[in-house]
């Protein structure tokens, strides 16, 4: 953290300056994000941000950053509170779509690691570090489900996890499209489908 | 089309200049894109750009246009040479897995959409309405599916649509955490869970 002065006020300051920042990568996205224009929407001068940041890239990174604590403090707080097992992966997804509706548009994570896809560098990396990680989460959850029992033995946690973040996509990219309640609803109908069931239940022999 | 010159120079100058938008475009997003870094990529000056598309926001709708047609012929074709069905549902999600390995962090349209979510306007309304034919080309597939016996009569074709658009995004953006041969690997495997018997088979007693 290049220049962070240690002192409360500038600690605030930096702090102030970072939650425009998320504001504004969120809308036009982390690489339309500069500290000249950072500097103006919070009255400072281009010098005044550079001592909190000290590059551009410092500044984008910590926005990657407090979104990515944000993200995992929203979706795992009320996953825990859940029983584990199924319970738990379900308020995990709810939490998920719940962070949907609130962040359309926006959902910066997402919408980087597209944007750094093909642009090695330290942002590339760091945003690819927060999505396997995220994916670690998902895995421990089915994980337990299996412990639990509610997944059958042979379940394919990698596969699951994938799974349980393609819906998560559909639903972001098809609110866009039918309005976030629909897309919601169908996201919910397709994890409901795609869990597989710990034996044969009468949902299986129908093939749904 | 403001301006366009009518004759077979000026198509063919425009055909170029939108050409060089377009690669900009798949590597800035279509809100990077502006009509005096493309007049010095295409080494012409800023009103000979705005000769062939009046506004920034004419070459931005061009761009979306065009993308959008290259990837309906992209998958469309392939797709029509299938067998109707399911081998034609199938051919045109392999289209789409493919036409997804050649355009890496570059989905334009997939981009846009959550980038326009919530700016109203005529880009905006645009995205939109190729995603609606997209859906529409999804939900004719899986009619045909059902019509020819491949998918049982009660599917709900909204839904598998739905479902067959998360699958290509989770492709999309699981190529940049593991790899596009994985991510395509496991999309094909979802496809083939998620698409419904049409009677009770083996596959749906194990509950697969």
């Amino acid at each position: 953290m290049t220049g962070l002065p240690a002192t409360n006020k500038g600690v605030a300051t930096r702090s102030a300056i970072l939650e425009r920042a998320c504001e504004m990568a969120s809308m036009i996205g982390l690489e339309g994000l500069s500290i000249g224009s950072l500097a103006a929407a919070v009255g400072m001068s281009k010098s005044g941000v550079f001592v909190h940041f000290g590059s551009r890239e410092e500044l984008q990174l910590a926005v990657i950053d407090l979104t990515a604590q944000r993200f995992v403090e929203h979706i795992l707080s009320p996953a825990l509170a859940a029983k584990r097992g199924l319970p738990r992966l379900h308020a995990l997804v709810r939490a998920w779509f719940a962070w949907i509706r609130n962040h359309r548009g926006s959902c910066l994570l997402l919408s980087a690691i597209v944007e750094y896809d093909d642009r090695p560098g330290a942002l590339h990396d760091r945003i690819v570090s927060y999505q396997l990680r995220w994916r670690d989460e998902l895995m421990r959850a089915i994980t337990l489900a299996i412990e639990c029992g509610d997944l059958p033995p042979e379940a394919d946690k990698h596969q699951l996890a994938f799974e349980v973040n393609a819906i998560a996509l559909g639903v972001q990219h098809d609110a866009a499209v039918s309005g976030i309640d629909e897309a919601i609803d169908r996201g919910e109908r397709m994890l409901e489908r795609m869990l597989p069931r710990r034996a044969v239940t009468q949902s299986a022999i129908r093939g749904t």
